[in-house]
């Protein structure tokens, strides 16, 4: 079978397609160099925040990522992903703008949520952008998964450790205690395992390393995209 | 000033490529995303291996590379970065086949060599591809740099901790004593400092954190591609 290639839709932000495109790597059966998916990257910083565009009538994010679509496309992409959980809202636009498949973290997410965790609970942590816009509630009803969305407070913290610490670079480690307390909190409402529903998130998970059980969207983003293009992944 | 943009001409090997990648985001001073670098890639893993094409007549690498440079091209990169040294052997070629400007990697780190070690010996740590067919030569000389190549030992030692190790997706820790071995001989024979002249060999470094010090050409990259955009880099 001719092995198919992967396109990115990156630069939101590019820290977490740089942790996306990783994880492709990472996660696929590869002997070598020649074993390996044939990527392409289009880390467009220039595309405007998806979370401003939705709630507060910012800048139209959709023209920025045409752009880097149709890059892709020049390139030859047999599929596109997305290392943005709020930019998922601007999916449909996309889809209707290409015949190439644009593979959707959230659907996939909620799948292995329902294959992994069956009766118990998620927590989605998300930007506000993705939370109220609920770019994953749709998925996790469809897969059947019981959820639950974090309070005003921990939403107010969540934007605070994306926007103020991942995406402003800025130390994690200073982190963990917060990071810590706002898990346990949402522990305390009823959360069983949690859903890091920004691409921001898995970074500093990784890194904390605090107890979660987590799901972690990128990872199977990564893993369904290295399947879809004919290449077995290491687990 | 109009910014521009960089296009990597990656999958050499991949996670090499997603190392430069990452170490241009972190490197860049930026607030948030949209202060970062537009970076085209395009991970072309089939691009056949450079040391074997070099000292075994092995597969021409330069039609899949040319293959991966139209579509740089084609996105509307400024400036062309290859995570590869050995690749570097066929810069002469693919400057003739293109007007985009390509950075050359042994240029800019030999540079950084002479302004940051000033009299000391370097101890060049590469694939046999890189080191016998001297890749690294004329840019170390025209820079004034003293330097040393690895005995046949220390090149056996090299090509086994990249091909079997970090190509092959290993676990590094086991290879903590090797390569701390590797880099002891190499100092009692005179190397003052080492430059990790093989993409996977940073890889290796900074896990393994044995002691140095290294010059890393992927760094030393990243940052000159950075500067040549118009941005300015965190150090």
């Amino acid at each position: 079978m001719e092995k198919k290639t992967i396109g990115i839709l990156g630069g939101m932000g590019p820290l977490a397609t740089a942790d996306l495109y990783r994880k492709i790597v990472e996660h696929t059966r590869a002997a070598g160099d020649n074993g390996h998916v044939r990527v392409f990257i289009d880390s467009n910083c220039a595309i405007p925040d998806r979370t401003a565009a939705i709630l507060r009538g910012g800048e139209d994010p959709v023209p920025e990522m045409l752009s880097a679509l149709r890059n892709l496309e020049k390139c030859g992409a047999d599929c596109v992903i997305m290392p943005c959980n709020t930019a998922h809202f601007f999916l449909p636009r996309l889809r209707e703008a290409t015949d190439t498949p644009i593979l959707s973290m959230p659907e996939i997410t909620a799948a292995r949520c329902a294959e992994r965790y069956p009766g118990r609970r998620a927590c989605l942590l998300a930007t506000r952008g993705t939370l109220e816009a609920g770019v994953y509630d749709a998925a996790l009803r469809g897969a059947g998964v019981d959820f639950l969305l974090p309070g005003e407070t921990a939403r107010d913290e969540l934007m605070r450790l994306i926007y103020e610490v991942v995406k402003a670079s800025r130390p994690l480690a200073p982190e963990k205690e917060n990071w810590s307390a706002l898990l346990e909190g949402l522990r305390s409402r009823g959360a069983d395992y949690f859903i890091l529903g920004c691409t921001e998130l898995p970074i500093l998970a990784d890194t904390l390393l605090c107890p979660g059980p987590f799901v972690d969207p990128t990872l199977e983003l990564a893993k369904a995209a290295i399947r879809f293009c004919g290449y077995e992944t290491t687990d």
